[in-house]
Formats: C-alpha cells, sequence, structure tokens
C-alpha cells in the first residue's frame, strides 16, 4: 500500500509517495509543486491551473492508494493568505476526486500526535520521526519535505489501524 | 459580447449569461449549480468534483467572452463557511482558466456601485436595477439569481469602459 502526502502551500506544495511493507515505511519518490506564475502577479487562474495539473501528473505517476493532505484553519492573523491557501487546496482536493484515489484530510496536530505521540511537537521532532520511521534512502530529498512525509506515514497508519480494528474512517 | 455572471455559494451557484448588444443587455440564459453530495455529508472532493463539472458544462454551452465571478472575503465569524467557499471558489476558477476565457473578480461593492452609483446600496435597489437594465423575457430567472445578472452586467460594463478608455483591464 502507498500514500502520497500532500502539503499545501502557496508557493510550494510539498508530496511524498510513501510504501507501507512489512511493517517499515520507504519513501519511493518526493517533490514540489510549484506554479510558473510567481505570487503578486495576479494570475491566480493561472496559478490554480498549474497546481493542477502538476498534481494529477504526480497522481498519474505515483498511482497512490490513499491521499493524505494537510487541513487548513483560518487564524484572524492571516484572513487573506488563508483565503488563497484554501483556493489552491479546493484545487488539490479536485485532482484527487477526479482521480478516484480516497482523500485522508489531516490536521499538522493529528500527523504530530501519530508521529511523535504530542500533538504539539517541535518540527525537530517530528523531523527526527519522520526519518527514523521512513527509509529515505535513494530518493534526494528537501529538507521541507519532511511535513508530506509525515502526512504519507500517518495517513497509512491511520488505514492500517483501521483496517484491524474493522473501522471505516479512512 | 456575452458574460458569464457566476455568484459561488456552498449550497447553490448562480450563474447568468448576459449579452450587450446596442448598448442593451439580454439576459440569454440562468441557472444554478448545485452539488449533488449535501452539505455536511462530509465528501468535500465529491461536492468539488460536482462544481467543477457542472461550471464547465455552463462555459461550454455559454461560450461567454468573459466571467465575472464575485471575490469573496474572510470575516472573523464565519472563518470556516469562507475557507469551505474558497475552496469551492478556487474549482471555479481554474474551470474558467481551463476554458480559456478572461476571468473578472468583482467584489459585491463593486458591483452595487456600478448599478447604482452605490456600493452600500440594498438588494432590492440593486434587483430593481438589473432587471430595469436587463431584458429577462423569454428566460425563466428565479429570484436569487439577480446577483449572477448583476455580475455580468457589471463585467460587461467595466469591458466597455476599459475599451472605450483604451485601457487594459479586464
Amino acid at each position: 500500500m502507498r500514500a502520497l502526502g500532500v502539503d499545501p502551500g502557496l508557493t510550494r506544495t510539498g508530496w511524498a509517495l510513501v510504501a507501507i511493507d512489512g511493517g517499515r515505511y520507504r519513501l519511493l519518490d518526493a517533490g514540489v509543486i510549484a506554479p510558473r506564475s510567481p505570487l503578486g502577479t495576479n494570475d491566480l487562474p493561472g496559478r490554480l491551473a498549474d497546481g493542477f495539473d502538476q498534481i494529477t501528473a504526480v497522481l498519474e505517476a505515483g498511482q497512490p492508494d490513499l491521499v493524505a493532505l494537510e487541513d487548513i484553519f483560518t487564524t484572524p492573523r492571516f484572513p487573506k493568505a488563508a483565503l488563497a491557501m484554501a483556493h489552491l487546496r479546493g484545487v488539490l482536493c479536485l485532482a484527487v476526486a477526479k482521480s478516484g484515489v480516497p482523500l485522508l484530510a489531516l490536521t499538522a496536530t493529528t500527523v504530530k500526535q501519530r508521529l511523535t505521540g504530542n500533538g504539539h511537537a517541535s518540527k525537530e521532532q517530528v523531523q527526527r520521526m519522520v526519518f527514523g520511521l521512513c527509509d529515505v534512502s535513494g530518493v534526494r530529498v528537501p529538507s521541507d519535505l519532511s511535513d508530506a512525509i509525515g502526512l504519507a506515514i500517518a495517513g497509512l497508519h491511520q488505514v492500517r489501524v483501521s483496517a484491524l480494528t474493522g473501522g471505516s474512517r479512512r
């Protein structure tokens, strides 16, 4: 079973394809989706189309069994950025829906909780767990992709627990 | 020249196709996009896919020269609804980008200003102007589609003014 973890961002959306095999996580591929037109050029539709096309290509190449996408929340401090981010996230959700792959929305807190047992773990603690749990040898991993790997691991973990306990939460 | 006005909503997205011909606006068609799966069923990807497919069909059937889409803002009171709405709006923007039709984002205030000269006009004042400016005979118009018609008129108006003054703002 393989999961695609997707960590959406306005300038860079990280993704990581992780397989679970015999209880061990292995990174198969990872990368970054970045729109061609830079932020601030006022070409939101073009940026969204870039994001849609690129995640669609990743889905087709990676053939994941599930997608774990980070959930977002507004904060009163960044409503405008959160709105722009939600536009992008809508397009990512659409690409997943079109691919037919089940989508799991996970908050950053849930991912931290699953990986470290502490929903408020530091970025360093999460990174240590990600690279401890997941064999990344053979794949060049930009350091900021650990969140995407963490999402994929947490997604696979949830599906496994769900299968073991007979639950239907995917 | 014809414009498609699109008034996004989580349960109903109104649309109106308006032509301008000899200085007179005429409603060609209007309708509502509504996702099959109801709100609260937790199937956001499915709802987004429905919205994308339905607006794509409207764009293909209507062949507009521009799309006027209502812009949204967060308010501290409804951050969650605004986020969900932004997901949908992202998907609508994507469909317009894929169709190649120029997209104009207009705030409700701008539409009111263009139609009535007052950005804080009441809903009734706006409706009166919409149905005064636009020949809607021959098309059955649900009353809540006046915003979509207003968006189309305001979009056509902006392009006309832009053409007359030699501006490039579309």
